[in-house]
């Protein structure tokens, strides 16, 4: 609830027009948010609720999912209806009339109550491509009822955009409300076909943010969004908002727990990632090279990927942060190359984790300087009848200094990691402004099973900085160890104020 | 070099028509790769090797890409070359006249040695719209040379469907050799475009399994090939082979290691997943009200997902499978929807793990039988100086008897993984003939850093039979010894011959 309240509030900001925020009928959750969301003062976006026409058969003032659809106290209603014949018999079994009927009477119920109506007209390619006059008949009857908009549907996103085009525009000869356009992904062209109903006459858009939903997803707006406002100077929200874009999704995928996709057109990580030497260089020369637009017009960041394949040009760079003095013909520069092959060849990705990539040119250099090393370290994991402990000794040396400790801990993970920070207290107090952020493990040769290598990512903090660092081992404990070490040394090297290598300040690390 | 051998057969057995495997010229084991597949029998497709035109100021039969190139010795070639003039000055900084002789040159000599070649007019569309006369003028050259085919590309990915269809449509009138597009997805349209250039003039479609490519990626060709062949009726790969596509995708994704997309068009686990109550109970009904084409078609499958929101039909016929008197009225109903939302608001995930399903109704219902209960164990897990390893005690009780055994293996899980089996095989000999196939570790609530909630997903197979189980916890040895145990449990209860619950074979469980 109070997610789903921050959801709105940053939508409004954002600026979209409405905000579908639940099925009132349906749901008594979403009942109980659209109540308490009367006290959010929104700015631009109208709060909108979700249902169905009445039933068959019902009187529609005495239909429950109608009575909580006007209980929800929103300007704005949205109510999907049957224009495919098909559904309208074989699904909810009742006869063509009556269904033109429950539009007519749900409609005309609704703005006689003073609402702005929404019709949603559910499979409407389907029931067009199927039974042409009954859809047509279908959606007039919700223009006669008074529909503010009619928005046509590709439920089951089985669409092609040619089609899209051809249907809308028929329909925008014989409808004069203003039309709508909601797809699905089924096809993958829902963006696609989302923009050419613009350009065919159309002009509201309905989709999710991250093109969350069944199946493969509703309309991703974070596509349509900037393919209308920076490709086709079509207005969707307000101008300066698009910085925006990144932000907001990253912060939805958060929120609602699903990973990033990394490979998310404009808001991904990688949507602006640069690894092939010849496009690195042509990049680094004129980003219009191969970038469609600048990253940072929708909150995007350019990353220079660090890999075998990044090119001299971009790990000298780096090196040179580490080492000024070195040239691109110094042999340092073939030792790092050589070192990241066979970091690669075992299963690390520096991308996302650049820390770890810096420490590596500064261990292969033998420039590193060791703040503490970790002796030995034993985890008894334990499970007695039904009670699991984790439990951890360490042994840090620190300036020829041994300390042992020992710590308990959520799994063997978070033991050791618990026992470290122990220990490090001690000698460096200041690792308490530091914390993770992240801590990520992806499973490498799945087929391996519980013998599998892994890698593990984590995302440091210390509060102004974002840093993120790798390991990889069979063993769980050993890799977390590693990026956990280099999250801690890339710290240090912070607080000590010896040259710090450029960061690259990612949202976060590369998706597991 | 094996792997790129077995894609190369399979996309030739699939029946696409071009295999670009590789840049001989820049990539030495490229050329290795080619010089082996010489002894490929392929069937249907042509191997094309990849390359640029030749270098400014350079004789075209001295250029070592070239004769990298020609060293390749594939019956067909792909060259690319520049068309945008920002490109030609800017980044490659040659003149525009030099440029159309690299072109002109590269071209008629690979003719002249008998190549089949293909022009990749990079940047084409950048190029069109920035200097018409410059970019006709670049693939008026190709056409001269003797091109055998000239493909457009958008290589950023900033091109919208109404361009491309306007400017295939414009080519074409001038151009009289065969179009082909090549899209990028940065503006989440590739597929779009790609099938809109087919039905403005072009034919052929460069793009690649999955989508895989920089940024956002190339065309995914699991999505334009359906499309194309399915929706549009025009033919790209023999008709009955459009079976194999999800087979495919997925071997593909196991192949270089990615997980696969769960919402993939077509090809993802959930593509045809239904959730929702009311779905649910229309797609079992007549699968056209929520499926755009029968699934099994492109050899995917439906899923009924099972969730809180399922709805009580999904979930009855789930409990009837284990309890078959249990009818929609019956407590043990509430019982296990309880039961599944308790288990839902701890992180639980149903969907890919039926099989754990499938065991929580049985303990809801109190009719799992024991077949062994670990009674306790414990984990020694030691990094003395460089070396670490993982001991694991275990204490099976199995009829009332108790046995105490140890292991060592790759880590923590692996180690009590291999103890268990130790066990168990003392009691079950069958065991042996079950493995794990997948090992999967999901992080849930990043934020907690180490210690927090991880999801773990093993699959598993007998050799005939996959199966999914899960567990949660924050503790990864505990939720991964939840999934195994429920692995093996499900297993014995096959094996045991007792009413063995209808699984859901899928090829992989949830995308982590």
């Amino acid at each position: 609830m109070k997610d789903k309240l921050k959801i709105v509030k940053m939508l409004d900001e954002f600026g979209v027009d409405y905000i579908e925020a639940g099925n009132p009928g349906s749901n008594p959750k979403d009942l109980e948010f659209f109540k308490s969301a009367v006290n959010l003062k929104l700015k631009h976006s109208k709060l909108t609720a979700f249902g169905s026409t009445r039933r068959a058969g019902v009187d529609v003032s005495k239909d429950s999912n109608i009575i909580s659809i006007l209980e929800a106290d929103t300007k704005s209603v949205a109510i999907f209806g049957k224009t495919w014949d098909f559904h309208v018999v074989e699904i909810i079994k009742t006869t063509l009339e009556e269904n033109l009927c429950m539009i007519s009477d749900t409609l005309s119920y609704l703005k006689s109550r003073g609402k702005e109506v929404i019709f949603d007209g559910e499979h409407f390619f389907d029931g067009y491509k199927n039974n042409r006059e009954y859809a047509m008949k279908a959606i007039k009857t919700a223009e006669e009822a008074g529909a503010d908009c009619i928005v046509l549907c590709d439920t089951n996103g089985g669409t092609m955009p040619e089609e899209i085009a051809e249907i809308v525009q028929a329909v925008g000869k014989e409808i004069t409300a203003p039309l709508g356009i909601h797809c699905h992904d089924d096809c993958g062209v829902a963006a696609a076909n989302s923009i050419i109903a613009i350009k065919n006459g159309a002009n509201q858009v309905q989709g999710t943010i991250n093109g969350y939903g069944e199946r493969c997803g509703n309309t991703n707006l974070c596509i349509v969004i900037p393919n209308l406002q920076l490709k086709m100077g079509i207005h969707c929200i307000p101008k300066e908002n698009i910085r925006g874009l990144t932000g907001l999704s990253r912060y939805i995928s958060e929120l609602v727990n699903q990973s990033h996709n990394e490979r998310a057109p404009y808001v991904g990580n990688s949507s602006f990632a640069h690894k092939g030497g010849m496009h690195i260089d042509a990049v680094l020369k004129n980003s219009k090279s191969f970038e469609h637009i600048n990253p940072t017009t929708v909150g995007n960041e350019r990353r220079i990927l660090m890999s075998e394949v990044s090119g001299r040009s971009a790990i000298l760079k780096k090196i040179k942060a580490e080492a000024p003095w070195v040239t691109k013909d110094s042999p340092e520069v073939k030792l790092v190359i050589e070192r990241l092959k066979e970091l690669e060849f075992e299963g690390y990705q520096f991308e996302g984790a650049e820390s770890s990539f810096s420490l590596m040119i500064k261990r292969a250099l033998g420039l590193g300087r060791e703040f503490f090393k970790v002796k030995d370290f034993r985890v008894f994991e334990d499970k007695f009848s039904e009670e699991y402990t984790s439990l951890s000794l360490i042994r840090v040396e620190v300036d020829g200094k041994e300390e042992l400790t020992a710590a308990e801990g959520d799994g063997p993970v978070n033991a050791i990691d618990k026992a470290l920070r122990k220990v490090l207290e001690l000698f460096y107090p200041s690792i308490k402004r530091m914390r993770l952020t992240d801590y990520k493990v992806r499973v490498l040769n799945t087929n391996d099973a519980t013998g599998a290598k892994v890698r593990v990512h984590i995302e440091s903090t210390n509060g102004e900085r974002v840093w993120g660092t790798v390991g990889v081992s069979t063993n769980i404990i050993e890799a977390s160890l590693q990026a956990l070490i280099d999250s801690i040394e890339y710290f240090f090297y912070m607080e000590s104020e010896e040259t710090v290598p450029e960061i690259e300040l990612t949202g976060s690390s590369i998706e597991i």
